[in-house]
């Protein structure tokens, strides 16, 4: 927890956009969706570098970040996931998820470098995104993470 | 081995441009430097996404980008790391590695993003970069990775 910290302080994501809560992370949906399925991932605990977390803390998170890859791969049908830890506006460790479809509107650009028009979905349609997300994570808790699956009610 | 990717046939990056292997993964200077200390890691063994790794591999390549940030932020004093696995134009799993010092252009900007004249260093003065990162990344090899150390030479 780290004062001025606006993933600390609450301020962001918006908790309209919650998936999940993963063990060591949270899920969010991204707000702008022109990319479907664009999800951020949450540190829970307050570090603004991988070096700084300990070899277990990492392993953790990163196993998390596979299994939203993994999910969101098989949701929206991907060809290419992206994964992006930046953390220059918001140092507070967070991983852009973006899934990246053969429908790409160009597919061989970063996503955070395509020209586009923001698009936000319906409060409806964001809450149906969510929710099929949210039961392909629950679907993809193998048993051994039998304590991950119940995080996610 | 994959044939048809541009890493597996040795076609990209550069052996000009080799910094280290750090046992599960290879080092490579980014061939533009207007980012100082930009830095590409190859996973040796063909793979495109993270979730097709065995946990301890992961885990493995995740604790060699997590050395490879720590010293490129100590060698450059980077306020922040940018970490990138995208793979957009070439699949197989490459991170980039990204300094972000104090005399960044555009210090909110992805690394991707950033509009600038590619800054390719003379050969002399890309060595001398190399041969920094190369003694640095030795520097910090602790003694629990004697095998990692020695892979540097």
């Amino acid at each position: 927890m780290e004062s001025f910290c606006r993933i600390c302080d609450g301020h962001w994501p918006n908790e309209d956009f919650y998936i999940a809560d993963l063990g060591f992370s949270k899920v969010y949906l991204h707000e702008d969706q022109f990319l479907p399925g664009w999800c951020v991932l949450i540190l829970k605990h307050h570090a603004t570098e991988l070096f700084q977390l300990t070899d277990s803390m990492r392993n953790n998170i990163m196993a998390e970040v596979s299994l939203l890859a993994q999910v969101l791969q098989h949701t929206f049908q991907a060809a290419k996931m992206n994964y992006s830890l930046l953390g220059n506006v918001t140092p507070h460790i967070h991983w852009h998820l973006t899934p990246r479809l053969k429908t790409d509107p160009n597919p061989l650009e970063p996503p955070f470098s395509i020209k586009h028009d923001a698009l936000f979905l319906s409060s409806s349609e964001r809450d149906q995104r969510i929710k099929v997300i949210r039961e392909n994570l629950l679907a993809a808790g193998s048993p051994k993470n039998s304590e991950r699956a119940l995080l996610l009610g």
